[in-house]
């Protein structure tokens, strides 16, 4: 069980040391490592909305340390990790920590997603490739990527997707309306956190439809209520709770999900500074994932 | 049989002369006239989502003449009016065209009011006291409207509001948060349209929270992203489908909902132009819904 | 704080002594003591199914000792006591160990009670009058009680019943298709659990409707499904969660629901054998929730 | 556009004479037939419970002619019918009628099918191959087909069931049981009409789970309350809606559902009474569905 984190606050790893309340865990046991922290007890943590524990949350690599080191505390062990299934390739289960199921709740699930659906993600990065992984798990109709980089939206199209759009190529509003004979979209996923590409979820979204917000934004958007408050649309935001990770290591398991095509480099821990330069032109690299061996 | 009408697309009146293919009314049949006609045989239709049909939606008084007459032409008259129940007060069928059904459908369910749950109103008009009196029907332990005028904050509190908020004297968004312990609320309705009272939902709805537009919006508002995208939080618009109306038809009959003091004002059909003036300037003249009498 | 139980697996105490692993109570907590215990951790506790902890569920007085004594030890006391709020009166305090959760999720929850439908109870002991308050929230149109027992029903009808059916006195089944119209009940729910009972609640229910199953019982009932499988019905049981029990909590502590009203006995612990004898001969004694002070 | 029915109400054909209330349909319109006659304006046509239709449901082959000739009456039309799509091959259109909604609707649906879900469907006749087709679009983990027609199992391992058991030849409750290491399945599914084969789906449901009804019952079965009553389960029964058929029609338009392999013999209109002999004897003569061509 090599790989044990990624850039990022994910991470799988072996139990080493074991605090006196924990029950599920022994020494020894090598286990996925969520992203987000659950103390099981609070009136969150009792609505599966693990996101806003009053103890934990999105604490790792955030408000203590996170998982890229060689050893990694983690508070309420009992319900923050899980046990590794031993037939899922370690690489593989380093996905299960936080970027699939942030693209299959926040993005997937909140855009209640159904068969036969017609949907558009906008950001064909790790998180928008999870979601379109997953989103295939309720069989919609049509799924459309939307990126400026044509090695991510390659990769999507290997991923599942049935159409692409390069929106440094094309206006993607006009190009997904013509997909949709002008009809628009039945979902649209936020996968990036700026308001250009929320702007485009908005405009191409269908009267009934849902925005899925999953990107972290650090500026307002504009909400165009004088257009869309007749649109019968719902708009949705989240913090992953990783309450569907049982569910997605179920999926995984058994090769549901090709997560593996989303890692595109690999480097060990002392190599982290290399790794992070290559990710910060992520473009130029064509890097998706970077797995930090330990 | 007497209130026609109001000022607004609303309306009750008595079947005079019936198309060929309307089979579910009689000459001289007692009608309550939806603000919404739904051709029922569409994709939207059929889906329960009348405000989208494709051959009506909202029609009357948008794109042919609404029902300020002393005939009224109603087009798919079979799935557009309603047999009005004797044991309803006429004036208060009315209420149910529109306002209740919008307050309800747009503000109520698709706020997801449970009980115990914790509801902001902003805006005491008639469509936000819709709300308001509808609201009661799941139960909530709060219920705090939001206005400028103090009327109508009154007229809240006598249907039900358990706190009011005068946004004139005080800043709603911290009396709000005071009010619920810095929590925020489950739910905000926003009973207004402009970008004023939409900022005040979006201040005061909590983790897991959801905020439901009614008002009808001139132009956009700021969605803060960068704080709501970690929220968990819903937004929904919706123009209103009255699919709920034959629900509400059977509420409204056992006495459940106190619709006639919303009526503040009645005039003759001859009298139009006067009660416009009176309506126009609503505050002063405490003016709620005003009938029209044909 | 006096009351400490019921006959039954209910309680409401103060806290002892507290184990290592417990964050939440301090010594002298005045607490709840819910009927089922939670392990926060299993698979069932992390979707609030708590009802089958694999470590807990219903316990007390089941497979450990229950709470009819001086000193009572609940496992898993974070997750499985609650704070006893100061503004509800102890005695009616106890009703939310078991009996309000129990008639509220699994007989208006699982019943999916909304406003205006028609709802019947059958059995008005305890349990069914829990479920008569509590489906009050949602605002049916009416709810109609069945029992064979007058004052029973006559406490029903304080409670909200609009309607008392004796099934000794006149046939359920004709009574309640002849209230409704001959269309049947939106939804049954059975409270006593036991063939005839059950029988009725199947007989009743119109197209699409739910049967909410709450008895417990001894054994196997007949399921028309020759008449059913086109009904397009819905028929659910339940081992209350308790995990609705944080908003029952707010309902009751707003004075929302008349629980004072199901206690009818009172006597001391060491008055136990004598209250058994009571309730043993509920009917002719017409006892209901009987209490037992420490 | 040749086949025309099946043996059952199902149909495709050519409009060939129109009522003057319909709309929707010219003459020479390829059109499918749908087993539900949905006249639009009732309360049930208004919530999409077709099937409860006041003036139609199940009325071809049942109270008025069915589909099995060379001219068809179609009662409100143009909510009765479909536009024929020209990518669907006839023989597959004509199982969009009634098997394909029957078992998603019924089976799929009802049963509440989410992804990693493990499903039984019990009996691998065309209903239950249907649902078989159809359960794959939510990606469950495991589906588990009984039957005792090898031929049957055979065609169900070929359309995507990842388990089969042949219920002559093993004991399917406890193989199931075994398949599911003790836990039961999520959902399992009714499709042939007995009480044995429902006595199957109430053994082997998980705590928690669903038993989804589709068989045509001709006398009652036994539901084991006495070990029911705390497993929180949900048993649904449905006569089918066809209110997904539109969301099936782009689905097998896309290819995504293997219907042709539900046909298994072909006939010529004056050969019905050799392709009922052929039916009659369905196991002998490995048929599935028959087609009739006109």
């Amino acid at each position: 069980m090599k790989p044990g984190t990624t850039l990022g606050h994910e991470g799988i790893g072996i139990v080493e040391k074991i605090g006196k309340a924990v029950t599920n865990f022994r020494h020894g046991d090598p286990v996925l490592i969520s992203c987000i922290t659950s103390c099981a007890k609070c009136q969150y943590c009792r609505k599966a909305m693990y996101s806003h524990c009053e103890k934990g949350g999105w604490v790792l690599g955030h408000q203590i340390n996170g998982t890229q080191a060689e050893y990694v505390r983690i508070p309420y062990a009992d319900t923050s990790l899980y046990p590794a299934p031993p037939n899922i390739d370690p690489e593989v289960l380093v996905m299960l920590s936080d970027v699939l199921p942030t693209g299959f709740e926040c993005g997937v699930l909140n855009g209640q997603i159904q068969p036969a659906d017609v949907v558009a993600i906008v950001g064909a990065g790790p998180i928008g490739l999870a979601a379109l992984l997953s989103a295939q798990l309720y069989s919609p109709f049509k799924i459309i990527m939307v990126d400026h980089d044509d090695f991510r939206l390659s990769i999507a199209k290997q991923l599942g997707a049935t159409e692409t759009v390069n929106s440094d190529k094309e206006d993607p509003i006009s190009k997904i309306m013509q997909l949709t004979n002008g009809k628009g979209v039945d979902t649209s996923i936020e996968a990036v956190g700026i308001p250009a590409t929320y702007s485009i979820c908005e405009s191409i979204i269908t009267a009934g439809g849902r925005i899925a917000n999953i990107g972290v934004h650090g500026q307002k958007v504009d909400l165009h209520l004088e257009r869309l408050w007749s649109h019968n649309i719902t708009l949705t935001t989240r913090l992953v709770d990783t309450a569907e990770t049982p569910r997605l290591l179920k999926m995984v398991g058994e090769g549901k999900l090709a997560l593996k095509q989303l890692i595109t480099h690999r480097f060990k821990l002392d190599q982290i500074i290399e790794a992070y330069e290559v990710f910060g032109d992520s473009s130029k690299n064509q890097a998706l994932k970077v797995i930090i061996e330990p």
